[in-house]
């Protein structure tokens, strides 16, 4: 739906299923040209990197599990296809540095679904720090609260959640930092540009057969001097799915909850308490270009997606046309794939750890 | 104003300043009897407790700086007067412990005022607690930001906050964490009867030349396995009093903000939302019993300290009528002073450690 | 409990029921000297105003039902002694104006506890119309509902709401738009200063036995061009006091609710929305003179209560020290009472009507 | 983007102007096939008419201007083709009723996108109403304040809203009241099956020159006894696009809020209050079904007014297919348009009139 929604994307071919028949019947669902409905992602890269140009694919979408992202997407960029890549990057930091290379080499575009970031109030956050609004950042305060996992420890007899994002063969070796913790540490990473120095992290498991961790809280020290607090959870009963973020600067602080993501709450000492709403003519020129309707008129989680699609959509026509790529778009990079499974594998390490803090790997 | 809120307890002595002069004017001004007006505290035990027992003050509030608790409180105590303390409730672990020796030897009344634990809905979220409507506690987070100390830091010249609660020889060993840390760690055992197993914390001083922490994070795990979050903060610039709790249970989920008292919020996976609301008779009798006015009319925080002093009265009168002293009133007692002030030395000591994890002081 | 807040009242002397045995019986309660415990209010005037300036009551307060409100009140003013009156000024239109002649021929104080406007960011609402920061007011809603005599609706076999307020013998020709409409009116005024010009109301009684209304609408036409919507409501199921403000200008809005009174919301096109919220220093003179405790610990009902009586107080002290009286406290008048029973009499007079617009009675 | 974003509807063909050539380049930009890229709405029904059914449109979207809504819709509908249509359905009660002929003369589906009755949490209130959760219904408040409007007021000099909406030989009788009120109306009929039996409007215009009003306020007679308030604005500085409803039942009430669309409010006296929200499986299977997103991932305006283009495509499957049209799909129809403006011609009408009620018109 967020490929989908500005009329820009246009699906022409894909493989559905590690099963050709299966693929070939979702294909058949969505009125696909059957020659372009594959039986595997290979034979998918290889013909359509053997069609002309005109006619190709201008970049394949990857939605596949963990485990898969990396030979995936591999097979697609050195077919000369860019991509645009769910998170996380790869099943393991080593997956993560080879797939760097990867895509440094191919001179392809890379796009990572970091989709938090694609919220008009949140690129106003960016930039009030850019700008230098909020002066010099203190304290970060950044939440992850779900609880859709708590069932299994209910009275009611239910079995609770027993999905891929909790078997260490797929996910990997986090299953709440790595599905959502991510997303925070991407978040503050996105607004303020400060990364992780250091942490101190304790991932739990509260319920008691899983493999995995389903919450995890940690301190955290950012480079230059910023402190702050970064937790996940999947048991936190009754939350849906409130991110969070507040930060704390010596000229003022904000405040994004994506539940509420049309408004940016901005708080400063002795002075009112404003709230910055999607859709105004007072916002910056970022948070309007992501904009679709008048303020009012609410837009949410496809259209936030949809901005990542839309501005890997600017740099895949860059590429697709034979122009040199720009320093920045606005869309989370390979880079921030790996500093990602940076922040998970260190997390996995601190919390295993008995000295208190944690150098942030590389 | 919150002793004097119900009628039920009058003011008719005092010593309102260590220079006898300004103790004489300020009891003129409250309309005293100028024989009740003392210059010293030791003169108004000894005085008081030499007056016939249907004359003598039933109870002291001592309101003095942090340093002075202890031999305050001892004085009266000492005299067979009853005492209600401001917290913290002494300077250093040394004396706390002393003065609960004093107190138990005493026989007398003792309350400590952390007023945050009068609020009616605080009150009926330690009774969900309670009587199990959470069911196992697997997490807690809870803060405590306040901004008004960032000032110094800000661009407009103004010389900063330098009151005696950022210094060492009147506040202790902590600024932030003694003053309102310890109202958080209070409000979580208080609503959950968890105390803290050990910690990992990180104080900071983002004021350059300030003595003591400005602000501190912490990791924490509670006895019997809960974990949870805990902060406090003065330069988090544009809160004002923002102390906020949020209680995760296997059942379901409480959050309390301060700065909405008279709301309590419950939340369960699978569930619709639940707000509770003061005054309303479908609440817990004791969240009933705290309360004075209907349901949509607002009580706040005049009222929980009151609710304090209400607590305390029911014991003062009962010591004054002879009556045996029951076990459990609902006000802060010299024990919470005792773990507060362990809560204040084991934070100071894990923040300077490089070990994980520090045990709570005893 | 508002009265004594502050510690600058004190209750000395009363008439506590019309059973004699009552009323001593309650003085005795309240450790008031038995000899100024009175069998009837004839005689506590009669005897107070006897007694030496020194010692007699500075003023009475009248918290009796609606319809003994003018006797009450004109027998301590003709006695001398100042009052403060609950709301509605009286039992009739006939009574008001009759009042007014008493209270303005004695030259003695008397207030009204319309308590709503006592709220500092009432104050401070009031104080931005004032001074012109919304510009020409174009329209003002403000809304009362309350939903606690829906009860004999329900299904549960309960015998409903059947108090004194619904008794037209003592609460007169309305009860819903009398009891509550009344501080609609009043708070509308009171920030804005327009009077209204004529009015189209319905009243209803939704409850089929009761004898007065138990909810009203009513379109408005202001003095001078702003219109707006009033309405009040005793059957709004689940609402408990919910009274709330907008006021629309050409320069800005302004928002309050009674449930959240710490905080005041302006809103601009084209601006970001703010907050103003009490005991900050942005605030004006007159909001922070009404404030008692700092940013972030809330103040509410009592403590708005309480500042009627502080504004009151003001002016009886000038009284009773034979200074001469201002021309404006802050607090509501005999000429506010006036105004309000008006608006309740021409509400029930535009009800009943088969025309549009009924003029306010004067 | 509603209609492009479940991928269900494809636009094939179009007329974009009335000028051929500005028509030519629209669709040219939209990639479509010039053969169908009309210089004419008739003819583009003619010739789609004289397409084979298996390639002509299956339905017409009509986003033209208010004067021109009955001529298109009559042209296409008489050439056998679907309809949906902007609301309002047409420039006049004349012309509402004559359309009303021709859709129920052609047996095709007509569809109107009054979108706000697309949101899950209406449906659910919807729903919660005809299963009998609130009893009987005895008041509604519906409010839909707008503030764009209100700029040429301001002290900018700035010139003013001076839109199409404005010219009374485009937009009809009224401007605000038949541009949002009719979204009021349609909102609160949707939700409670209610209809206006009588009431009493006044149509105000604030900004001088305007020849159409920009603020209207009604009390309202639904039938069966419910009473109520509705009004519109556009000069309600500082709103955005507040459209909000609650509704008061015996059992208990709801309210919503489009600007936070994902809750309902259920409140109810002597109860805790509930909150509802989207995406959970404690919802009615019809707000289920028009939801996308797991709970806590917020939807908005754009899948709202999808839902309307879901729900009428589930029709015109069924036309187009030869199946029988079913009584009830789940949007408005032209019922619903003729309903809209015979509001809008009866609040003009009760504006003008000096009595208190005017019938609904039929």
């Amino acid at each position: 739906m967020a490929a989908n929604l500005d009329g820009r994307i246009k699906l022409v071919a894909g493989c559905f299923s590690s099963k050709p028949k299966n693929s070939k019947a979702s294909g058949a669902d969505l009125y696909l040209d059957t020659s372009r409905v594959y039986s595997s992602y290979e034979e998918m890269a290889r013909k359509e990197a053997a069609l002309p140009a005109s006619e190709r694919i201008d970049f394949v979408s990857i939605v596949t599990r963990n485990q898969t992202h990396f030979a995936v997407a591999k097979t697609f960029l050195e077919a000369g296809i860019n991509v645009i890549c769910e998170k996380p990057l790869a099943f393991s930091m080593v997956e993560a540095r080879a797939l760097r290379r990867v895509v440094n080499n191919s001179g392809k575009v890379f796009a990572l679904t970091h989709n938090y970031t694609g919220y008009p109030m949140v690129k106003e956050a960016k930039e009030m720090v850019r700008t230098g609004q909020l002066g010099r950042i203190l304290k970060i305060v950044v939440e992850y609260p779900q609880g859709y996992a708590i069932t299994a420890l209910g009275d009611k007899g239910e079995s609770g959640i027993s999905n891929w994002r909790m078997d260490p063969s797929v996910a990997g070796v986090s299953n709440c930092m790595g599905d959502i913790g991510t997303h925070a540490e991407n978040l503050a990473r996105y607004i303020t540009g400060l990364e992780i120095e250091e942490m101190c992290a304790e991932l739990s498991t509260f319920i008691p057969d899983r493999p995995l961790d389903d919450d995890g809280n940690m301190l955290v020290r950012y480079k230059g001097g910023a402190r702050g607090i970064l937790y996940a959870s999947q048991i936190s009963n009754g939350e849906e799915n409130n991110l969070n973020i507040r930060i704390y600067g010596t000229k003022c602080s904000i405040e994004w909850f994506q539940e509420h993501p049309n408004e940016l709450v901005v708080k400063e000492v002795n002075q009112p308490r404003i709230i910055k709403r999607r859709g105004n003519s007072y916002l910056s020129t970022v948070a309007q270009k992501y904009s679709r309707l008048p303020f009012g008129h609410q837009e949410a989680f496809i259209e936030a997606f949809a901005n990542v699609y839309l501005a890997a959509a600017d740099a895949i026509e860059d590429e697709v046309s034979g122009r040199k790529l720009k320093k920045n778009y606005d869309f989370p990079t390979v880079e921030d794939g790996v500093i990602g499974m940076a922040f998970i594998a260190t997390a996995v390490k601190s919390s295993k750890s008995k000295t208190k803090w944690t150098k942030m790997l590389g």
